[in-house]
């Protein structure tokens, strides 16, 4: 797909078809999140796949805000180590992930991770050690409802030279 | 450009070509930034396009490690409404406008605006009201030197089912 396409195309899906993803799609999403930009190249991300039902199921029971997790075909938790810029870091490379899935015909939607009080939960579950943040949880799979939700304008949001 | 392909090989770049970015390459970038993933479908989101020599100049003066913005064709300010999710926001929509650059043949750099003391400063710069916090600085122009990072490999990132 046209990277302008994919970027400008890319929505929240929360309802998939009951399918699961290929390894081979969920390996080329975290290639796209480990190629995202990072403060000073310290890349701090490590990136979590989870394609068990019992393992899905365990992240959506924790996660009060990403139940649908557990009818996805997959989901994909960021941690990003403890440091200055590891929420950009991390969500820079979930915005890639996101935008790779729509990309490959994938649906995702982006789940809250930091500042959640599920995250030390999920980090526990998932066996991560301490010292690292869940930034997100990226529940994949193929979409079965595509909402269009209603987006400002350019115009409203592109200010030139000054607001 | 392919998206998987633009995803993987946006570069940081910060020496440019001393040629301007025609504005509709500008507007594409800010399209892909105003439909990146935002939470709630919040929007907090305000895009300030700095072109102009004096402009670039103002703000590369302020940032301490944004200098090459003087030397940009462009500069993207992004700034978020103080809110919950504002950083998340903020950098998915950076991201998004990275990946749409490099599509398009453009370089660009990500210059930190969260939690640095420069912040207000430039947010006074470009007349932004109170309450918006700067999250990124984006120097955008035609690359004329692409930098190779060392990046961690796939294997190394990718954890199947736990860390």
């Amino acid at each position: 797909m046209d990277a302008i396409e994919a970027l400008t195309t890319r929505r929240s899906v929360r309802i998939y078809e009951s399918k699961p993803v290929p390894e081979s799609l969920l390996e080329t999403m975290v290639d796209c999140g480990r190629l995202a930009a990072t403060a000073r190249n310290a890349q701090v991300w490590e990136f979590v796949v989870v394609t068990t039902a019992e393992g899905r199921s365990q992240i959506a029971e924790a996660a009060d805000h990403g139940k649908f997790i557990a009818n996805a075909g997959a989901c994909i938790a960021v941690f990003c180590r403890e440091s200055d810029y590891y929420l950009e870091d991390g969500c820079a490379a979930t915005q890639n992930m996101l935008v790779a899935a729509r990309a490959l015909g994938l649906g995702t939607c982006w789940v809250a991770g930091d500042k959640k009080a599920y995250a030390e939960k999920v980090r526990t579950i998932l066996s991560v050690p301490a010292g690292y943040n869940l930034v997100s949880l990226i529940a994949v799979g193929y979409p079965a409802q595509v909402p269009i939700p209603i987006k400002r304008e350019l115009q409203e949001v592109l200010h030139w030279e000054r607001y």
